[in-house]
């Protein structure tokens, strides 16, 4: 297998890093250029110094702008832009006659329908042809379209731990329910590296809020994709919080109203529905006896799921864990790239978790 | 105004030891004597290093039984005991011809059908014929009857959270709504100084997770509290989670299926209804500007309170955070003791937060 | 006893809140003015959530200049600003006629020796001539001086932790020793709010370092002041180190090349010295049994030390804990304001320890 | 290469799982046995959800003794025990006439002395006849030992930590110093998964302090070694320190008393020294523009040193900080594993930091 040759556009955010880590220990990859304007011209691991530490790594200067050749050579452009930046960046590639493959980890190619983006992001799709062949990058539900695609949207991070947990139960035709509330907890790291008050150590630690109660902007892209599989449409209460840690997303579900009939079989359908959507899928892991935890997922490419049925109140209670930065960004963009290349899904991401 | 003279069982556990903390700067207060068999013969700025650090206050000893003398001069004894232990306790005092007043910080005279205490805790009532003599100590919704009462069943901190929220709002009789969803996160001084692997530091930092999903003991006591102020059976769907944190509790609570109609009128009209039932309350603040958080409250006995009407899916959503010691256990205990011996309410209670 | 006027210039920084905190719990003062650039025209209570949460409390505004008035009728003022301002504060201050006391909780008086000012902060001391009437605020130490003070010099937060643990062993004559290392442990709010990419929380949770290693400001403030106690000149070598929490400040004081002699000789008279010393401070506590730590000071304003004779290498360890906001600022700029206006020194400072 | 059959006893300890997620991802190896008490008959991955997600990978199921043939077709067994059970283990693999390889993580045979051990362990050592056969494994100063042992005691964390940041300036023979004070500060998982009150979350969290401050056990493996490179007899005054993080140690170590003579001159005499310590080794860094921190060498294998001259009080500080169960034990273990069998010396060791 040859080697693909990698560029990256926001190479020293979060995400950008996470990626270069994963890469790095990738068989089958190589990365040409990595852009940051902040770091211009440093080596990458005296900018940050946590990675490339074994001294036999090649090194990485990062550069503010691809040259033609970048351009050129790249078999694959990761772009890890803030929203509004990936179109503006997929618009310069094309005029440049770039004819690699795109992973967009942003969110500009998630939206099918581009007066959704302009609703919820607040300003004009500069690139509504494109959407159309960006295919939307979740590997478990979507993995042939993932395989011929050249253009892939890759989720956010808190639509990655809602739609794998809900995808088995709402594809149930016989369950009814009134209502989908949704209460999700991020670390602070879904915010990447923002320089603002609110992500100060004083105003972090020992404490926790929820924010964006209203509209927060993974709400269409969550009920777009809720849509196809359920085939019809799906509103969610969505409402994230912000925990005192650094990784993890635990995301709590709650079916309300459900028209539950004898327990025993639904829950048998709804595990049934699990094993086939991800018995084979090697990141997707079905607690039967216990709940989920950060813990268990935080450093790795993994998702957690459980579900209960609450009897009394009618509900069904769906539980995930992921860690943000991996499965909700940066490792599932991975998962991608090996799917479009034809590699082995899970190569570059056997990282064990972290915790003790 | 003369001196309360105080007892207190459990005394070194969390809530006794903040119980302390709080006699020791209340003005009208001298604790008499204070139970611990742990630390038993210890005097307590021994055991204890960060309280009663100023060299001229009294010094208490823990002892492991009250003497005839404590029995007969108490005015007021706290419990601050596990399940089942404070009916044995009140029993006995019962029997020991104890006339003074009797604040239960546990659970044990919070439900007032013995039935549903057998259901949730799991073991028989042995003092059921008290009962009705336990008056529901949440002062901003009880407080006549708490003035009069002798004895008090103090509300769990769950409750707490999430009662004072919504109690505004059910109220409004107009108001429909399919489905209650409340979604709980605490620090973990909530499940005291236990001695448990889930419990040590490796477990509980950089993480996060569901608990008791479908059977907390906290359940009844809200749906019953609820349903008195509703006029009609509340059925709540609540899920606890553990923090990575100490103190505060914050609460999630989902209206969902409302109908909405106008929503300026809607907000106007819960507005209204905040204004009505806590106008004059110290502890409680109606947030209009922002969305509560635990650093707001922590080290306080205060309660921050929003809500937000989503149109979008026809939900309301409200937010609640309290100090789960404070608010949720001992502030709430003593600002109950304050009602019951005719003092000011907020007597020992000016305590400032204590984030930075 | 009449009310003390104060007004207060830097009111909203992490000093100036916990300032106004304390003295809203104070029986003798009340502040006329509180200045705030950053809050101008805001009410106290609406910026920092935290605080005042009483309702019955009086409203604070903050305002950007204090007006004729204030300069007038202020008894005292507390300056929290940072270097190089409070010497402007000051000067701007005697040219408008203020003829009240002065506590500058920042560093600009804390020097005798304008030189050392310059060498050590890298700019021109404005107000020499005032340096001699600035009294040095270690109450334990300087008592006396302290009561008659107009003008006080509220110490650093570092130097507290160490003075005071050092004083009772320095002062021994007959003890030589062959170098003092000083390794001290601070948390973030030391570094007040300041907006810098060090101090978000992806950058200090589960993190710690060695900062500032060869020439940190506190070095000159700590000898001076040593050498006044010890009667010779005292060099240390100082290195601080921040930790991945809020507040406290945990300093370890190593002296090297001890003549210790007979080990129970040697402990008898530092214990004699310590309690020559602090008998009667109601601050400070040596603990004999164990060693400090931060949670049994932080949130009050105690000094928690021990020592410990180690033979084997010839040194002596002393330890000291303090919370760096109270003890290491307001805390202790409160007890001098106490003793300068013949109050009961521990008047305001009563809080118990925050943790559980 | 073959694969090294490898068995683990303590294998659910921290160490344990750290040792066997490193042993995951390594090419040439193959865990056939893995002894716990606690979990006897659990598949690993059941027992502990954070590892081993990856579906692919075969399942391991705890045990609590080994078999005849683990012990016949072990290449290398790792011992993962407390105090004083190495050796029991040890003795016991001998009298079952096992011949592979042992690398014993624990503190058995670190000590060549076993008067030392006993005096510092206070129990008798029951192998003395063995403690000659034991190489001691730091690889980068005793790599040719090291690739010749077949019985292996792997040092302490802080021992790590200490020597390989002082071996190159304590090598310098023309150097001359008074003392040596060391001030190392430990993550939480240095205790292991002990269930003690001292390790809860609530005694951690927002804390700090100093313990065993007179006799910690790695004292004499550390003055053992540094003795070795110095050639004379080196006394160290060792404190350590507990951090409210779960990883990592950061040490500070202050050489007091120094001839520093010409400043430039000793820089790039200390500089040299490392340069030629430390040339060619994969895992350590010297930091020349900057102080290592914990969260860049946590979740790697990497130690990250830096040093500074004090002119002003004739010292010489130096940091360094590591991954106290990776370099400080598994990782380090694995490092020495594979020089033991003629490996890559970082073959299963390219793990990237985990933080942000």
């Amino acid at each position: 297998m040859k080697e693909i040759k990698i560029s990256i556009a926001g190479a020293s955010g979060i995400t950008g890093i996470e990626l270069i880590k994963i890469l790095d220990r990738h068989k089958h990859s190589k990365i040409i250029s990595a852009l940051s304007r902040t770091y211009e011209g440093k080596e990458i691991s005296k900018a940050f110094k946590n990675i490339l530490s074994l001294k036999n790594n090649k090194k990485i200067y990062f550069k503010s702008f691809f040259s033609k050749s970048d351009i050129q050579d790249s078999d694959l452009i990761f772009l890890c832009l803030p929203p509004g930046k990936s179109m503006e960046y997929t618009k310069y590639l094309m005029e440049n006659g770039y004819n690699g493959k795109i992973i967009d980890i942003g969110s500009d190619f998630r939206l099918n329908n581009a007066d959704d983006y302009e609703e919820w992001y607040g300003e004009k799709h500069i690139l509504k042809e494109m959407l159309p062949k960006f295919v939307y990058g979740l590997p478990e539900l979507n993995k042939e379209a993932i395989k011929n695609a050249d253009y892939l949207a890759n989720p956010g991070c808190y639509p990655t731990s809602i739609i794998l947990a809900l995808a088995p139960i709402i594809d149930l035709k016989s369950l009814k329910f009134n209502s989908i509330t949704i209460d999700s907890k991020s670390g602070v790291s879904g915010a990447g590296r923002k320089l603002k008050d609110e992500y100060l150590f004083l105003n972090i630690a020992d404490n926790f809020f929820a924010y964006s109660p209203l509209k927060h902007r993974h709400i269409p892209e969550i009920e777009q994709e809720l849509s196809k599989i359920s085939g019809s449409e799906n509103k969610i209460s969505f409402t994230p919080h912000l925990l005192p840690i650094n990784r993890g997303i635990f995301t709590s579900i709650y079916l309300n109203g459900v028209n539950i009939g004898e327990i025993k079989e639904l829950k048998d359908k709804i595990n049934d529905s699990f094993n086939n959507f991800y018995r084979n899928e090697a990141f997707i892991k079905l607690i039967d006896d216990d709940i989920p935890k950060i813990s268990n997922v935080s450093g790795t490419n993994s998702m957690h799921i459980s579900f209960l049925i609450d009897c009394r109140t009618s509900a069904i209670k769906i539980f995930s864990a992921i860690d943000n930065i991996l499965k909700g960004a940066a490792g599932q963009a991975v998962q991608n790239m090996n799917l479009m290349f034809g590699l082995n899904e899970t190569e570059g991401l056997d990282m064990q978790g972290i915790s003790n």
